[in-house]
């Protein structure tokens, strides 16, 4: 049980953080008694023993303050960075719901506060049967897991010795704390958006930052591709003059759907092991990404929401929506992993969309919008 | 690549046999020549080598009186069974087929023939759209390719030595052939149906029969699991009077939502590795068991496809077909490997439902219907 959390904040997709919310009914019952948050030290000592799965997490009536432990200062050298990261994600969330919410103009997000019992808890929000959006999510998640050394090892590449200060082999204590999401507009011509920052310390004293927005229309519209991965290339730039094209490369490769040879969408920026520079620059660089999703998203989904659609593209959209099922089922590393090792379902799956649709060997007529759009799923461009 | 086809038929699921019709436009310009297919025996040697991915299957216009290579005469001591197995198959096909046409009224199968470079080929019937099923499929396979060690040793326990006259650790090449097939009705109260039959040989000299047919209904009626578990029954017990418990145990273990702790049907039978009677035994008992899906199946769509219901009861529906995908994409050992190794997605991807649907956090109302099949689902029963 333990892996499943690990392994869900692991990934890079929307599910990293998409966390529980409420117990199963037929399992076990809920308790609001929280034993290991009132003694957190005792925790951390077994939290290889404790459960992380469905039958941790307790329902709250409110979110307190902060989700992270009480006596919990972090990395040294990078003291406060936990919470610190915590308010600035619970506050992109209050702003992004709120936006959506003004956006879809009938549709009210649903909030669901959890606690686990050796620390840490989330707040869930889904926004379902709007009027503008058929299914909105948005959640936070607070977690301290152990890292099990496959993920300890698979990270080096990247640049992040996620096992500094720990036995070879040893399994690796980490805090993470994120926030993800995805949008699934009704409207054929208004792409879904999905996002996910997330920022990751260890016991042995690593710390790095990981992240990314991506989008997923159904149709080609290059003066919508050129605003949203036009606002991500300036926020990039402001940073890093070489991390757009850097993580806009990075988004591509990992919304690939090898088996069908496209991509999920016409990506944005995706990144993870960052721990390069100061962390107080990774910060404000994840910050301004996250602050970021209202300006690159709203103004296109605000633009099509009304546009007038055929059965055809509906249909058409719906098959979009099957890629992306296709994807987070099959490839997205914390769907996988989540739902093979008990995390809870409703929470993982909150980034399906409510419909998706598969026809035998559709193939879009030649010089169609279909078409058009399937070329650039089949062979990435640049948008700006 | 060659590792595709090999996955697909180990698989247990509908994928297994559903098999490539025509290449990929986009990847390589199809070809009518069949080098291999007049030269089967300089294919032999390099089976490994041989690529059957989707750019290994070529059109071809009408299916030949075979698909096993000319001079293969099979295992000794069971000379002449994989024409027999294929025979079967495609006489199972056509009454299948035509059946299935009689009842829908309207929709027609569109069948694909090909043939691989290296022997074998298959004939791909998929109804689309028609008045009664919104997606029917059912497709013949026959297959030369190699077995990893991996598959051969998880075999062992069930009973079949697939390594029999390999050395220790060796790809096992093999010669496979099967009918799969998935019914998706339109109308909540007619049920999906699915099954495969499949007949292994090896090089090494070992041989075993394989399959099942199982029902996936969206609301529960007894009097149809009777009817349907009644007829599997029927014909297990002709044929050995352990047969139906332990293949109705095995398709419920098999077609288990580990993540869901649910079921994807109300099962039927199932079973593999079957070797240890006379082949004509196994052969007969295969031959009833597919003989035996019209009368099984047909009746309760009749019976029901004409149904009224409510928007309510097509949308839980479609909530059962988002566990049928979920079950397939994330479980069924076919589809899996086969979409992660390069198989012919259209095909594996043929058992999907036409669409799908997923609510966050539906719990069916204490005491309705949709709740009455979930308790079926979460605890399998016994209906004969």
């Amino acid at each position: 049980m333990g892996r499943t959390i690990v392994f869900a904040l692991l990934a890079s997709s929307a599910t990293a953080f998409t966390a529980p919310s409420r117990p199963f009914r037929h399992l076990h019952a809920s308790s609001t008694t929280l034993p290991a948050t009132s003694s957190p030290e005792a925790a951390t000592k077994n939290s290889e023993d404790v459960s992380l799965g469905w039958n941790s997490h307790v329902p709250i009536d409110a979110a307190p303050d902060t989700l992270v432990r009480g006596t919990d200062l972090g990395t040294p050298g990078n003291e406060g960075m936990r919470r610190k990261f915590e308010a600035m994600c619970r506050e992109a969330q209050n702003d992004i719901c709120k936006a959506i919410e003004e956006l879809d103009g009938a549709g009210k997000f649903q909030e669901d506060v959890w606690e686990r019992p050796n620390g840490g808890g989330g707040i869930s929000r889904v926004l379902s049967k709007g009027e503008v959006f058929e299914k909105a999510g948005c959640s936070l998640s607070v977690v301290y897991g152990t890292m099990p050394p496959e993920a300890v090892a698979s990270a080096t590449d990247r640049g992040a010795d996620r096992a500094k200060g720990m036995k070879p082999g040893e399994r690796v204590p980490f805090f993470a704390c994120g926030l993800s999401s995805v949008m699934h507009p009704r409207n054929p011509f208004a792409p879904t958006m999905h996002f996910n920052y997330r920022y990751f310390e260890t016991d042995g004293g690593a710390w790095w930052f990981g992240g990314g927005t991506d989008i997923t229309p159904s149709y080609l519209n290059e003066e919508d591709m050129k605003h949203f991965h036009g606002t991500y290339k300036e926020v990039c730039d402001k940073h890093d003059p070489e991390y757009y094209a850097k993580f806009k490369k990075w988004a591509d490769d990992y919304f690939y759907i090898k088996h069908r040879g496209e991509t999920r969408g016409l990506g944005g920026i995706f990144f993870d092991d960052q721990c390069n520079k100061d962390p107080e620059e990774h910060f404000a660089f994840s910050k301004e990404a996250l602050g970021s999703v209202i300006k690159a998203y709203t103004p296109i989904v605000a633009k099509h929401k009304d546009d007038e659609f055929t059965q055809e593209q509906k249909e058409w959209q719906l098959m979009r929506r099957g890629r992306y099922v296709e994807f987070n089922l099959v490839y997205d590393r914390g769907t996988v992993f989540g739902l093979k090792t008990g995390g809870r379902i409703e929470s993982i799956l909150m980034s399906l969309p409510e419909t998706a649709r598969w026809e035998y060997n559709h193939s879009p007529a030649e010089g169609s919008p279909e078409a058009e759009i399937l070329d650039a799923f089949k062979n990435p461009r640049e948008w700006v």
